[in-house]
């Protein structure tokens, strides 16, 4: 919808060109086929146009905005005017950005803006227009982090308004009146998050929270009030209601401390190390039940690995599997590679055009460090994750063989051309221009090389990662001889959810138990 | 062909009414449906016809066989005048059979011969005709025996040529001028098979075969000569050619006795006992390694148990898994029970309506007598079969729970609303009408009873037990909050075959030294 609630804006995709991935639903005795498109990466995306029809009907206004075959039409904005619109085109690759201004009524458009990354631009919900100095006001990682930046209303840069070697990691209210942006940001720690104002004239973020951990804010329009949701490791979420001065007002939402008090928790230590070659690594351990330094305990690495996403945060998590395996005596390890979200553009973007390569070698850097700690036995260490997570488990598996004596891999990615094409592109580029990147990034290649135990867990009904990439990693560890375990569940989702998540949790606890602790 | 080559009689079938099957084939990174018509019991058939064209073109004569929805168009032959036509028809459940006498010019028909069978009607390739004497000879199960019986040429029965508590097992030759049929028989024993020839007269048959074993026979179009195909237990194949008097003139083939030296092969024993309601079955027992009576050992019982198959045999069986799994210190075990082929339509129509209980209760004597025998470890016994074995494996499983330590069911029906018509309804009738039957039946139902180790073992694109009934036995399993093993292969077909199997067979090894030896 327009500001002015007179027209909306829309987007009209062919999906005519897209592959056909062949789902099906086996759950009923009568069965039938679910055809779903899903386009593959290198394979034809959606024809995207962007339309904007009166709401009171007729015809629709389509913008111009240039070749769009093999373009992403990333995000769409209305001016405060309500008269023009700001769209936002992405090359295939992700590479480069075009801002477009484009006029409702004509759809006539103009480049405000054009961005190019060697490797990859990152698009947030971080754009906004000030209508008051008629300028704009957005996010980019134009020096290997994000920071806000000023433009002119013709999309020439003027400033940029913060700086520095942390990130931007959300703008939760713009107060043009008052001259002050509101963001979240990893000034105080990579692995905390605090709420910040920074004047639109420059100068120094003032921080507004002090707990130790992570915030989020939600801003009243006129930025007198605002919510300051927060947690920490050992902190249950609490919800405080402030002014604009951050004092609190009253306590929304008390943290409940009673599955903490039930269980026997095991606390979560958070620290850091330097890799070999300097580079500074965060990482989360938990120590098993009865803990006594002298010993030697079998460990579980859990590893996601994945672009944009952080483990290893100062954050409530919750009570989670590792809890249990904690209790049944196993050392729990997780870290974030190179690649990971919260450390900015230029620590993610390194693992551009090869999935799995520093990921991996990171994450066994970090067993190297766990092993020094004294108390893990090198002999039995596991490696378990979901997603990303499941693809670095088998790329452990595959490519340091014999490190780590049993995996399992949660709905992997097995082949980088069976996932989509605007995640992978992004990363990977295209198939045909990175034919050795996608070779050597995956799983599939290396069945040959499997030494431990491993158990591949996947949905057979898996939208996202599809359940081919399960089957075919299948086919080529039997192909190669390799023996291995191999959970499905029915489910059409990527993670397996509701009461069968205490079946498939028990089958992995009791794999850990068989292949790290002999307990058949 | 019609004989005089000059018509073609052909079958066709509408299948537009038949479900479809959603099967896909994920082993390209494309992938791609391929949906495929599969009429589960109690959904439509294909509606069929049967037309006659010339062979210099021209339009169909279609054939007028009555109602023909729901009814199954099974065999046709050609009169050897080339004129008429027997068809085949029977109910869709089985049970009564017309056999037709179509003209091929005009299309009408009338009935020859109408069947009627309180279970089911056993079609075989046994329908002859007698030009010369005008008259018919076929094969049928009148007295709960299959025996030849002698028509007049408008199906009126003039005399039961064969008599006894043996079944004909084929018909190889018919010589109407010498007044002789040749057939093959269970006269000597249920467990071997011999070449008799019987004259049209009536009376004995007369023997032409004597070496133990299981005998089939190939002969010329004049009656004289014929290949006497033969193998026994430890006989590998053999082929010797013979004249009508059944002397031997020459050895085609001889058996090839090199894998039985090469390889330490295990005898296998044939026995018969009686259960406990004096009923009497024959078994194949095969002792371990290095066997040493006072000794107590796992056992595992091969099982398929479905109608018509006959695993208790006096014929050379090659070398199998079995072998393997006796080389590795297992008592390798094997029954056929009430249901099975070779004993004729009384014994095997027992199971009418109701797969499983019978069997089941059958191969539960065989365990009795098994550990009667006292070097058997009724505490390590496990079970595993492939298809309708698969099936009894679960059941086993499921309806004796406790009783086998560990089961691998290879493709196995778990509903049998998901197997095909032909074959359901032939035995359980429709799903409509025996409800409880089919309920009871079919393992899915009773997931919750599972005691011992269990593995599943399935094609991914098995085109006669889908994976469907693997998919939804695993779903049971998982709600029952059951673990299980999972052995999943890519081939488009119910067995897996060439290089996989070694894989399969690897795992199914390692599945029972795990759970019946100790093994990890």
């Amino acid at each position: 919808w327009s500001p002015d609630s007179k027209s909306i804006a829309y987007l009209q995709l062919d999906t005519s060109r897209e592959l056909i991935y062949p789902h099906a639903d086996l759950l009923t005795v009568l069965a039938r086929q679910e055809p779903q498109r899903y386009p593959k990466a290198g394979s034809p995306n959606a024809d995207a146009r962007l339309g904007v029809v009166s709401a009171s009907g007729g015809r629709t206004q389509w913008m111009d905005l240039g070749e769009m075959r093999d373009r992403l039409l990333a995000r769409v904005y209305w001016y405060p005017d309500s008269k023009r619109l700001a769209a936002f085109r992405l090359n295939r690759v992700q590479s480069e950005l075009h801002i477009f201004s484009a006029d409702a009524a004509t759809g006539h458009a103009r480049v405000l803006i054009h961005d190019k990354d060697p490797y990859w631009i990152n698009l947030d919900d971080d754009f906004f227009f000030l209508p008051k100095s008629n300028r704009i006001l957005r996010g980019a990682d134009r020096d290997g982090h994000r920071h806000l930046l000023l433009h002119d209303a013709d999309g020439k840069l003027l400033t940029q308004l913060t700086r520095g070697d942390w990130d931007v990691t959300g703008v939760p209210h713009v107060d043009e009146a008052g001259g002050r942006v509101w963001i979240e940001s990893t000034q105080a720690s990579p692995i905390e998050r605090h709420i910040y104002s920074v004047s639109l004239q420059g100068g120094e973020p003032r921080r507004l929270t002090r707990d130790k951990g992570t915030h989020t804010a939600s801003v009243s329009p006129t930025g007198e009030y605002w919510l300051d949701s927060y947690s920490a490791l050992d902190s249950p979420p609490q919800v405080t209601l402030r002014d604009a001065a951050a004092g609190a007002i009253a306590v929304v939402r008390s943290p409940n401390r009673a599955p903490l008090e039930e269980f026997h928790f095991q606390r979560t230590e958070l620290l850091n190390f330097k890799g070999s070659d300097g580079t500074l690594f965060y990482a989360r351990l938990i120590k098993p039940v009865n803990f006594d330094p002298a010993k030697k305990y079998p460990a579980v690495v859990m590893v996601y690995g994945g672009p944009h996403a952080q483990t290893v945060r100062d954050m409530y998590a919750g009570i989670n599997w590792d809890q249990v395996l904690a209790n049944r005596g196993f050392v729990i390890w997780q870290m974030d590679n190179r690649g990971s979200g919260g450390r900015g553009h230029a620590w993610e973007s390194q693992i551009n055009r090869r999935f799995g390569k520093l990921e991996l070698s990171d994450q066994l850097e970090g067993v190297k460090h766990l092993t020094s700690l004294g108390f893990v036995d090198p002999a039995r260490i596991g490696i378990s994750g979901w997603s990303f997570g499941g693809y670095m488990t088998l790329m452990g598996m595959l490519r340091a063989p014999g490190l780590f004596q049993a995996g399992i891999s949660g709905a992997p990615v097995t082949d980088w051309r069976l996932y989509d094409t605007i995640y992978t592109e992004r990363y990977m580029g295209l198939p045909s221009e990175n034919e050795d990147g996608y070779h050597d990034s995956s799983p599939v290649h290396f069945a040959k090389e499997l030494k431990g135990h491993l158990m591949l867990v996947h949905n057979y009904g898996d939208d996202n990662v599809l359940y081919q990439n399960n089957l075919l990693m299948q086919v080529e560890l039997q192909k190669a001889g390799k023996q291995f375990d191999l959970l499905v569940y029915p489910q059409k989702a990527h993670g397996v959810t509701g009461a069968l998540t205490a079946h498939m949790r028990e089958a992995m606890t009791n794999f850990f138990e068989r292949h790290l602790m002999g307990v058949n």
